[in-house]
């Protein structure tokens, strides 16, 4: 039977797996937008954004409510903690598809313009890292997370190339500067996006491997607080 | 006489200054680098990065092992969480003024372009807010981070200008879209210095209001556990 605190581990990690799931689909619409020129979608991403914020404070909370509850082994104490890192990181990946959605919508007011960028290869990528990302938090596997960041030099290959031909089309055709400026910065939140992947796998492994170093933490426990510990 | 949990969390508060130090010294840096086109400032940017990366693990750590040395209060358990918070926001302060200080390496190479962005100013402005954000945590006072989100819609506003000259820069002077591109990034960079000071400042609010409105959560402690209690 598990416990009640055993249970609230379940549920914090449910929820984050939710609020995963909340930012990815930001990220997703926030791109297909891009790729439509679709403002029914840009506002979907825009409204959704106050789910994101409420989620991420009720995460913090049962996170908080989970270490006052009683005191967490090491391994557990480190896994709440990830959690509220990795929260951190997802809300801001929810921020930056809302900065992506302002850019579709400045660009949509604009005459339609062929861009020299793969958008939709950049965003395709950028995802697979999310969800990677999490995934190797879920299953507490440094190699999984050390995957993420080598797929972040990719990411920022792709940043540099788009950066160098749009400033390249600004220059031929001044024209459709601000459109190429939209798009640039959409290759820029789109990597930040992946910074964030980033960040969150290097939580994953520096908790993972933390949580392996210290191994024995649990022996210095006291001896009435271990008697007492249920989980 | 202060507990070792007390003086631990007195050492948690100092080297959460000293991180703060160090992400507005880089920030500050890179924006004299800007002005001087000073290389040699861009250098100590990037080279003080790893001192930040490092001093963050090392808090985070610290707020590890005061959470398992034994149960926190309520207030203190907000605190710490503030902490590792606040601490990834001032690493990625940090990272804002890497992307600075590169972006001014890469000017620094093209021929002076006298561009129309007050960059020194809206430097001035988020330097303020890094600062004011960490005195509203030091002091606890939700009313100080308050008016650190107010200032932040006037940094938001500087930026929208630099986007807005700097656009029609590129279009009058192609010749120095590149310099402009830069100056615009950097403005960008240090709107999201002025988000992590803001997302700072809201960490302040709903922490200080969380210990305010669940003031009595300590009276659910177990009796065992409030006798054993010292702080």
């Amino acid at each position: 039977m598990r416990t009640r605190f055993q249970q609230g581990l379940d549920e914090l990690r449910a929820r984050l797996l939710r609020m995963g799931g909340l930012a990815e689909q930001a990220v997703d619409r926030a791109c297909q937008a891009y790729i439509d020129r679709d403002l029914a979608r840009c506002h979907a991403v825009l409204e959704n954004e106050s789910q994101i914020n409420v989620t991420e404070r009720e995460i913090d909370e049962l996170a908080f409510d989970l270490l006052a509850m009683q005191q967490p082994m090491a391994t557990d104490l480190r896994f709440i903690l990830a959690v509220t890192k990795i929260n951190s990181d997802l809300e801001r990946v929810g921020d930056q598809a809302v900065n992506i959605a302002e850019r579709v919508m400045d660009m949509v007011e604009l005459p339609k313009a062929e861009l020299p960028v793969d958008i939709a290869r950049m965003a395709a990528a950028v995802s697979a890292m999310v969800r990677r990302a999490l995934e190797s938090f879920i299953e507490g596997k440094a190699e999984l997370a050390q995957a993420v960041l080598e797929m972040d030099n990719v990411v920022d290959r792709m940043r540099d190339d788009a950066f160098i031909t749009l400033v390249k089309t600004m220059n031929e055709r001044p024209a459709v500067t601000q459109q190429a400026l939209d798009a640039l910065l959409i290759a820029r939140n789109l990597e930040r996006v992946a910074d964030h992947a980033t960040n969150i796998a290097e939580d994953v492994i520096f908790w993972v491997r933390g949580a392996d170093v210290r191994h024995n933490v649990a022996l210095e426990t006291p001896v009435d607080q271990a008697i007492t510990d249920t989980h």
